[in-house]
């Protein structure tokens, strides 16, 4: 499968030990030192046969331009940290692939920090000063104490589906006000009277934002007092969830899960555990719209989030920040779209 | 949810737009110049009242200590590149998780590539040698040319669930052959048999050799020629590599999977596409043991990888290879576990 060794690569390894440097680059590909920098610098000037014969220089004697040096000099690191709270939460996977293509088009790296509790985010937040990133995503929670270092660090942030009250703040989020109103709307219309919710923690701000806007269209309808039993986003809270909900005796007409996960653990939960019809007895809705949730054993009817449009924005927000640090804050909102899936009778 | 403005963050800000130096940590802290520079450094000496004083002031005015010119001197940036062929392979985020916190444990920060083709390999090593990171971990594959590259560039590399034929390579993996064996000896004891394998790229490495060591096993029972489809791991493709094994004509007894997302996809081609019993009518296996294919509509029977044991061995062995980079070539086999599910009907 794999090719056997390149006779190149043997033949043209540094003498001894030493690593080979821009001056060694130069002798050997005939031209100035300057030349050779030039040609690794970002927006550097070079004629294009040069470039083409320092970059085959450079690949034979395994030259290693040095993005430390480069660093110092322009200020500039091309280090985006992005910060997400979960890893596991399987929403994340596709945010992340969407981030990494975004910030390769444009020349950045990401430098990726997973924090399983909130007590890590001051550690993390110090090595992101250290590491002299060029700015940050954050799809962690952050009090706005913190986001405020960020300012006094002058490390340019966007937030991502959070938002922080900061006038100078800089956040793409979506509409989970609209989603989970078009959701409730569309079950009420359907007929459904009895409603109980899965939220996520009390401190998870999109969670929240979710609970708050399905139980104010409820209450619109005249339905208050709807019982909330809380998760943490995983497919197993979600079904534990829905235990805790039938263990208080009548059973909703519809249960709204603030994730995607958790409406597949709900559903499995009434389907598989206590053979209660989905969606013919229980109808289930989520939030997210991507991953195994849409699979055909679930098709969980939901709010699909525009992932790539979403990203596209952060980057595009963060690059603008890095260019000029004084932009004003702007928060600015995507609408999801309803997916109608078969975990729910809608109107 | 989010707390308010501390006073602090507001009094503290550095005079001006001047960022802190270290000059004035020890002139707030009252220590010499040289003191601060040693409580940051790794390894440097320091009483411990110092050592909080300092690191009290250095907060109180936002100090970076900078992590790009200590870089320079110490000849170590605490960066690890983790590179992964698809971050939407659903057995990745705990790969990745299980990375970050080992990683974080030992004072090392992830830079994540994330490669969607094969041919991004090159630009994604270019950027990997720039940024001068202490080493590599690649779950993605890689040449043995390309493998090379990391002895010329002197950056440790160790592979995860790869190999390379060079002696100086250090990988960690998962048995595939011992568990694609036990798999396929208990699908026989229980009777099945016509087999067909839904299988990976070829020019994947755990793929292929999932699918040898199913094909050999079944060999030794006198089972030749089975048929082979070939996916991508995601669901879909599973799904659609069973439409293509019916299409053929007489159903199989068993189907083998080479992961459990294809395995999940085939479930539901079967049961919900085809009308096709499962375990009942066809046996379905899978392989990583990880993720939704665990959730209570699919229950992949599989092995299970030994993803927490496995990422603390690459990360052990990535360290011993920064710290000495004579290190001999070295593969490291876990065996992975069975996952009794209710795809398939074991002997």
């Amino acid at each position: 499968m794999t090719k056997g060794r390149t006779p190149k690569a043997e033949t043209v390894a540094p003498r001894g030990n030493r690593r080979a440097t821009s001056y060694d680059v130069a002798r050997v590909a005939g031209v100035s030192q300057s030349a050779v920098s030039r040609c690794f610098a970002p927006g550097g000037s070079v004629s294009s046969g040069t470039r083409e014969r320092i970059l085959k220089v450079a690949r034979e004697l395994g030259y290693r331009p040095n993005a430390l040096a480069q660093g110092l000099i322009s200020g500039r690191t091309n280090l985006v940290a992005v910060l997400i709270s979960s890893l596991t939460d399987l929403y994340y996977p596709e945010v992340l692939t969407e981030l990494a293509r975004q910030l390769t088009l444009r020349d950045m790296r990401m430098l990726l920090f997973s924090l399983e509790t909130e007590s890590e985010v001051d550690a993390v937040l110090h090595q992101v000063w250290r590491h002299s990133v060029d700015g940050v995503i954050s799809a962690a929670r952050l009090s706005d104490a913190q986001v405020e270092l960020f300012a006094q660090h002058e490390v340019p942030l966007v937030l991502y589906n959070r938002t922080a009250v900061i006038a100078s703040a800089a956040s793409v989020c979506c509409d989970s006000v609209s989603g989970e109103q078009a959701l409730v709307t569309r079950l009420l219309a359907a007929g459904h009277q009895r409603f109980a919710i899965i939220a996520g923690p009390e401190d998870s701000y999109v969670g929240e934002e979710r609970r708050m806007a399905a139980a104010q269209r409820l209450a619109m309808a005249g339905i208050n007092d709807v019982p909330v039993v809380r998760g943490d986003y995983s497919y197993d809270s979600g079904r534990a969830g829905l235990h805790a909900i039938a263990a208080r005796g009548a059973l909703p007409d519809a249960v709204i899960c603030v994730s995607d996960q958790m409406a597949a653990g709900a559903m499995d939960a009434a389907r598989i555990d206590l053979d209660i019809a989905v969606p013919d007895r229980l109808s289930v809705v989520g939030f997210d719209g991507s991953g195994p949730a849409g699979w055909a054993s679930y098709e969980v009817t939901s709010i699909r989030q525009p992932v790539r449009r979403m990203t596209d924005a952060a980057v595009a927000m963060l690059t603008e920040r890095i260019e000029d640090p004084d932009m004003p804050g702007e928060r600015r909102l995507f609408a999801g779209k309803l997916l109608t899936g078969k975990s729910a009778r809608l109107g």
